[in-house]
C-alpha cells in the first residue's frame, strides 16, 4: 500500500506529473491479452533519470513496488503491478538524445517507440531494424528481449543493445557496455538487464546498434498445399544460408482473418511472407534463389512486391494479424503464446501444435517468425469463460513442454512476466534458482517487479 | 593452503588424475606475457561433469581457491593461480560431443582447442569461425570473452555461445540456453557466464553456433604511407557496410617485425591484410569495392591471394605476429594490451597511442583487429627490470584512459585478469560494484578465480 505519507513525498519529486486517477490506473492495469484488470495504486511520469532514481529511493525506503510501463504492448503481463504499488511510465522520456551516423549508433530514452525512432533517422541513411508487430518503446522491447520479423537477419534487442544506464533498485544510477563495438571488460550486464521484464533494474537511457538502410528490398508472397512443406521450405532456405531480412509463416486460418481483416484475397492455405534485403545485384540473386527452393517444396501463386507502397501494404497486414485473428470471434480475448525450436524441429513443433489445437475446442490460428525456429499460437478465448482460458492455458502450456522435448525455449520473443513463470523451473532446473540469487542480491526487498519472472 | 586431507579427499575423486609435481605446478602457473611465475599447489585433471562437481563440492567444503586452464593463452594473467589452491586443467574434457548440422551448433566439451574443432568440422561444410590467434580452448575463449580476427563477420564468443553446463561454486551444475536461435526466456545467464573468467563458475559443457564455409574467399594485402589513411580506408569500409570477414591493421614495426619471423618482403610501411567470404559473385563485388577505397585513401602495393596456401601463409604470418614482435628484442617478454574504441575514433586512438609509445623509451609495436575498432600494443620488456614493465605498464593504462575517454572499453578481448583490475572502477563505476554483489552472491566464499576481474 502507497501511504498518504509516500504519496507526498514521491509528490515532491514529480509534482504534477503523479497520478491516483481511476482511469490512469485501469490504463496501467489493461494488458492486450488475457489477463484480468491489475492496475497499480499510482501512477509517475518522470522525466529525467534523476528523478527515477530519487523515486526508487522512495520506493525503496518504504519497500513500494514498482513496475516500468513503456507502451503497454507486452504479452505475458509484465507491465501490471501483480502486486500494486507504482506505475513508471516512461512516455516522457522518449527522446533521441544522439545519433553517431559514423559509429552507426544512438543514445535514445527507453519511451521513444521504434517507430518513432525510426522517424527520426529516415534522412540518416540508417534504421532501427527490430520489428515486434506492434508499436513498442524501445525500453519495453530491451525489457522483453523483443524480437519480431526482422530479427533473423539483424538480430534481436540481445544483439541491438549495446549499452543501458539504469536505476537499480536504491536509486543507484549505473552504466553498462560502451560504444565500442566488442569488449572484453567484466560481467556483461547489459545482457543482464536484457530480457530481465523490470526485475533488476529501470532503464533510463540505451544506446542501440543501427544499420543501414538497404539499397534494395524484394518482398514476396506465397503458398503451399500444406504446413509441412511450406515450413520445410523455410528450413532449407535457412540451411543454404540465403540471408532472409524476414521470413513469416501464417497457417490457412491466419490468412482467412488477414482477408477478412485487411481485404486481402489470399488463397485459404499455409503462406510465407518474405522479403530480401541488400545491393541490387544481392537481392536478385536471393530472390531467385528463393524462387526455386519454393518451387521444389510445391509452393506456387507467388507474388512479389518490389515497390515501397506494396510492401508496405503487405507487412501492414502482417503486423495486424493479431488484432486479425482476435476479429475472427467476437468479444473475443487471446491466450497469445510463443515458443522457439531449433531449425530442424521446426515442423513437427509446428504440425504437432496444429494437431493439439484442432482436437481441442479452442480456436488458434498459428503463425510467425519460422527463419528463428519461432512460432505464435493466437488461442481464442471468451475472457468470461473460466473454462475456456483454462483449456486454452493448457494448450499453451503444452506447447511449451513440446518445445523444451525438442531442444527448444517457452518463449522465443514474449517473455515470462507471470504467464509462463510456472514453466520455468521446467525449462532451466537449478539454473532458475541461480536467477532468483542473483535477484536478491539486486533487489533484496523485492520491489522490481514482484510477481514476475524469478521463483 | 591444501592440507594433505584435503588433498587426499580430492584424491578420492581423481584417482591418478591430480598432481603436485612441480614441473606441472609451474607449467599452470605461467603466462604468455609478462606476469611472474604464480603456481597453484595442486593440478587436477578432471574428465566428466560429475569429477568437476565433486572437485568444487570439496573445494567449497574447505574454501580451496580454484582456478581453470585451458590452453594457457590468455594474456592478463587469467589461468595464474593468485591464492594458490586447484588449477583445473580441462584438457581431457576435450571432446566434439555432437555436431547438429541441421541447426549448425556444436555440443563440446571446454577442453577442446578452436584448431582441434574446425578439423573435425571439415567435411560438414560448416566451421567455428571465431579465432582469436593463439589455439586456444574453447572453455578459455568463452571465459575470456575471446575474438580476434574473423568477429568483424562472426562475431565474438558472446554471440557465438548459445548454451553453457556449468559448474557452480558449490558443485551444483547448472544449464543455460538452448538450442533455438533465439529465446526471451528468463536471465540470459550464458551471457553472464561468458566473459565471467571463471569468477562466477566453472564450464563443463558448451553449445556453440557453426556457420557455413564460405563458397569463395579472397585476401589481399596492401600498404599506405601513414597509420591515417589506412585506419581511414577501414573506417569508410566498415561505414559503406562491406561485409568483410577480416580486417587487420599492422604498424610498419609490426611489419618489420613479420618479415624478419616469416621471412616476408613487405615494404616497411603500415599494412592492412584483408579478407572477403561468401558467393562467388558477391566475393568478387567485395573485393572490387575494397580496391576503390584503399585507392582513394592512397593505398597501394596491391597484392590479393586467392588460393588457399597463399592464404594460409599469410594468416600464419599474422598469428605469428605476437612471436614475431617478441623476436625483435632478444630475451623480451610483453606487456600485451588491447583497447577497443567506437570506428570513428580509431584514427585518433591507433595515432595518439604510436605518438606515445614513440615517445617512450619502450618498444610497442602496433597491430590488430581493426574492423572491431580493436587493436593491440605489445610493448617489448625485460622481464627482469622493474623500471620497463613500470614503464610500459603505464603506457598501457594511459592507452586504456585513452579508450575510454573515446566513449571505448579498456580491453576488446584480452579481458582483465590480473592485468586491468586496476582500471575496472575507472570504466565501470558503480557498475564494478554492482559486479562485485552478483559474484558475492554466486561465490559468496570467493573461490572462483580469486584476485581476478571484481572489487
Amino acid at each position: 500500500m502507497i501511504s498518504e505519507t509516500v504519496y507526498a513525498e514521491l509528490s515532491t519529486v514529480l509534482e504534477g506529473r503523479l497520478t491516483r486517477s481511476k482511469s490512469e490506473l485501469n490504463q496501467h492495469g489493461l494488458s492486450e491479452t488475457w489477463f484480468p484488470l491489475t492496475p497499480p495504486e499510482v501512477v509517475a511520469y518522470p522525466e529525467t533519470t534523476e528523478e527515477v532514481s530519487r523515486l526508487m529511493n522512495i520506493c525503496h525506503a518504504h519497500e513500494v513496488p514498482v513496475t516500468a510501463f513503456g507502451a503497454g504492448t507486452s504479452l505475458e503481463g509484465q507491465t501490471l503491478a501483480a502486486k500494486g504499488g507504482l506505475s513508471v511510465d516512461f512516455s516522457r522520456m522518449n527522446r533521441v538524445i544522439r545519433i553517431n551516423d559514423a559509429d552507426m549508433d544512438a543514445v535514445v530514452q527507453p519511451g521513444i517507440t521504434r517507430e518513432a525512432l525510426n522517424l527520426e533517422l529516415r534522412t540518416t541513411g540508417l534504421m532501427f531494424p527490430v520489428d515486434p508487430g506492434a508499436n513498442a518503446s524501445l525500453g519495453g522491447m530491451a525489457m522483453t528481449r523483443a524480437s519480431g520479423t526482422t530479427a533473423v537477419k539483424y538480430g534481436t534487442m540481445k544483439e541491438n543493445v549495446i549499452g543501458l544506464e539504469v536505476v537499480l533498485a536504491d536509486g543507484t544510477v549505473i552504466h553498462t557496455g560502451s560504444r565500442a563495438r566488442k569488449s572484453a571488460s567484466g560481467y556483461d550486464l547489459t545482457s543482464l538487464f536484457v530480457g530481465s521484464e523490470g526485475t533488476l533494474g529501470l532503464i533510463t537511457e540505451m544506446t542501440v546498434r543501427l544499420h543501414g538502410q538497404p539499397e534494395a528490398i524484394s518482398a514476396a508472397v506465397c503458398s503451399f498445399d500444406e504446413i509441412t512443406p511450406a515450413v520445410q521450405a523455410v528450413i532449407a532456405t535457412i540451411q543454404i544460408g540465403l540471408p532472409m531480412a524476414r521470413i513469416e509463416f501464417l497457417d490457412a486460418e491466419s490468412v482467412d482473418a488477414v482477408n477478412k481483416y485487411s481485404g486481402a484475397e489470399f488463397p485459404l492455405k499455409p503462406h510465407l511472407f518474405v522479403e530480401f534485403h541488400g545491393s541490387e545485384s544481392g537481392v536478385a540473386e536471393q530472390v531467385e534463389m528463393f524462387g526455386e527452393i519454393v518451387h521444389e517444396f510445391g509452393g506456387s501463386d507467388f507474388q512479389w512486391a518490389s515497390k515501397a507502397e506494396d510492401r508496405t501494404a503487405l507487412w501492414t497486414m502482417r503486423h495486424h494479424a493479431y488484432w486479425a485473428c482476435l476479429a475472427l470471434r467476437k468479444g473475443a480475448k487471446a491466450v497469445v503464446t510463443d515458443i522457439s525450436v531449433p531449425i530442424s524441429k521446426l515442423a513437427q513443433a509446428v504440425e504437432d501444435t496444429a494437431a493439439d489445437i484442432a482436437a481441442s475446442p479452442i480456436d488458434g490460428p498459428i503463425l510467425g517468425h519460422v527463419g528463428d525456429g519461432n512460432f505464435h499460437a493466437i488461442l481464442l478465448v471468451d475472457p468470461n469463460d473460466p473454462e475456456e482460458i483454462k483449456l486454452a492455458k493448457e494448450l499453451a502450456h503444452r506447447m511449451a513442454e513440446r518445445a523444451l522435448a525438442l531442444g527448444g525455449t517457452i518463449t522465443g520473443e514474449h517473455g515470462i512476466g507471470m504467464g509462463k513463470k510456472g514453466l520455468m523451473a521446467e525449462e532451466h532446473g537449478a539454473a532458475w534458482g541461480l536467477m532468483g540469487q542473483i535477484k536478491a542480491a539486486m533487489d533484496p526487498k523485492n520491489i522490481l517487479n514482484p510477481g514476475k519472472l524469478v521463483p
